[in-house]
């Protein structure tokens, strides 16, 4: 068990809503069509002028007025987005101006696709573990709007656009992180991609206007993470040293309504135990599992003495499960 | 003391030299202005079809060969760089599938710009110390020349292209992270950036040629660091119970040649414990500081018993220091 404690978690949606009607008549759609081809209800888009880091910097505030907490007291902000802000610098530097940190306070990124968060989660168990630090906020914040592309039918409906915060500090007895499984299949790197945005493609380099925008093959995705899904869920399990049934709310990427429903009945695992709030803000990229720890946590369904399994895919191709008894 | 270990240390460098007398040439320069403007005689510059995953992997090759290890042994990686390869997904899973890493070995990327390294070294020592980890590769790969603006006189200078690596394991007794410092300072975030990448700056939202470009202000950056690195090195020398004598070897950033000889200077260290490779490499943006490492290393100058100072300024502004017991 490597101690960690959940302070308190906070949420914060971009200004402007699309539900699947509007998208319907934009797209020129049939009544009806855009809910039935995502599962998606309403997602949450940022306007022309709204930051991926005045997005994090609004959860931010909301996990820290949660708990009643000054945004003075974080000695340590970590971003865990999907997508950056910008190059250079890290996203972290624009959340900490955003949300008015202590000047000084030490700031980096933690990327690991729609997993940022996890992999954010247990390198912050690990730093709270090893001294320097005491209270961490750790921050995903996704716009994936800049770069969907309209005219794919199956990538462009899903998405939405969100913010999710949560302060950690050390844990007590009994409280951490019991198990946590990452793995990366690069054979998938190029299943969900956004090719330009770094070194590989740009302007001196050579690049296209569909470089700038988010590919997927849903169904190479869903092909590997299938295969893979069962055996990794449980080693993970085995690592906890209990099985399925000792979990009491399941917290998985909210990656596309099939894709989750087909993983809980594969795996065993009660459709009441799952979060979902897909139907409401769609596929939120990394701030998709925070969120929903987040629907948990103020629904009282993650609560202390509880057991919570984040799980999920993400582009990579990365699955990855952490188990935290809260 | 953080318990970790460095075994072994490697390098790569792209396939292009590009010397400061052939950039006076290409650039209208009268004979000896690059190299007196930019201290740099010599850089190494990535061939348009080599990638930044190539490099780093090659630099990973050569610190398992160094410690006689196959990659398969490797059970994380780390991907430190400043820039990624693309917007999604991580940098690490390139990594990962160019050093041909058994699939499923555990990839995301840790990024706090020039200083990616530093923090990365941080986060897995905190992960070796807690647990599920024996043997983490970080590798840091940059490639400059992808940004560079060659209108700006003073930032088009100083950079090469560059990635290196370091294995590590859990430390023995004396052996290990004895102090560590990062603080940001987001008054900065705009003077070292690259707008493009992300959320911010692109088609959908609007961007510009000039955004993809590095942009610097280094006066600004020049300005701020020596406000405030002598206290915050009086601040990470305290955490060790000792004084600056007691380092055997400072591995700064390769910032800039002014840059770091001002530093040295003003903090009392003597010229020749600073190891300096900026000459043959100019400013490799994340990859500086572990090749610098590395350098330390393979020269004998970092040996097990000595202690090195990591330090340097990064974009965001980041500052940051680590002393580790070798």
């Amino acid at each position: 068990m490597i101690p960690v404690r959940l302070v308190s978690t906070g949420k914060a949606l971009p200004s402007e809503q699309l539900s699947s009607e509007q998208l319907d008549q934009r797209l020129g759609h049939a009544a009806g069509h855009t809910f039935k081809a995502s599962g998606v209800r309403l997602r949450h888009v940022a306007a022309a002028a709204e930051t991926q880091s005045q997005l994090a910097a609004a959860a931010l505030h909301d996990a820290l007025k949660n708990a009643s907490l000054p945004a003075s007291s974080i000695d340590l902000l970590i971003s865990a987005c999907g997508v950056q802000e910008q190059a250079l610098p890290s996203t972290a530097c624009f959340i900490a101006e955003q949300a008015g940190l202590k000047p000084g306070t030490p700031a980096f990124d933690v990327n690991a696709s729609c997993l940022s968060f996890m992999a954010g989660l247990r390198v912050a168990a690990g730093l709270l573990a090893t001294g320097g630090y005491t209270r961490i906020a750790l921050v995903s914040s996704d716009l994936a709007s800049r770069g969907v592309d309209w005219s794919e039918p199956e990538a462009s409906l899903i998405f939405g656009d969100g913010a999710a915060a949560v302060i950690l500090e050390k844990g007590g007895a009994g409280q951490g992180i019991r198990a946590f499984k990452l793995e990366t299949y690069p054979e998938g790197r190029s299943y969900c991609e956004i090719r330009a945005g770094g070194t590989r493609r740009n302007p001196r380099i050579g690049v296209e206007p569909g470089d700038f925008l988010f590919r997927m093959d849903g169904k190479a995705v869903f092909k590997l993470a299938s295969k893979l899904m069962p055996s990794f869920l449980s080693g993970l399990m085995a690592e906890t040293g209990d099985d399925l049934s000792s979990i009491d709310v399941v917290v998985p990427h909210q990656a596309s309504h099939l894709g989750m429903a087909h993983a809980a009945k594969r795996l065993g695992i009660p459709a009441e135990k799952v979060v979902d709030i897909y139907a409401t803000h769609g596929n939120q990229v990394a701030a998709s599992i925070p969120t929903a720890l987040h629907e948990a946590v103020i629904s009282g369904r993650a609560k202390p003495g509880t057991r919570a399994l984040l799980m999920g895919t993400a582009a990579g191709l990365t699955i990855g499960g952490l188990v935290l008894d809260l």
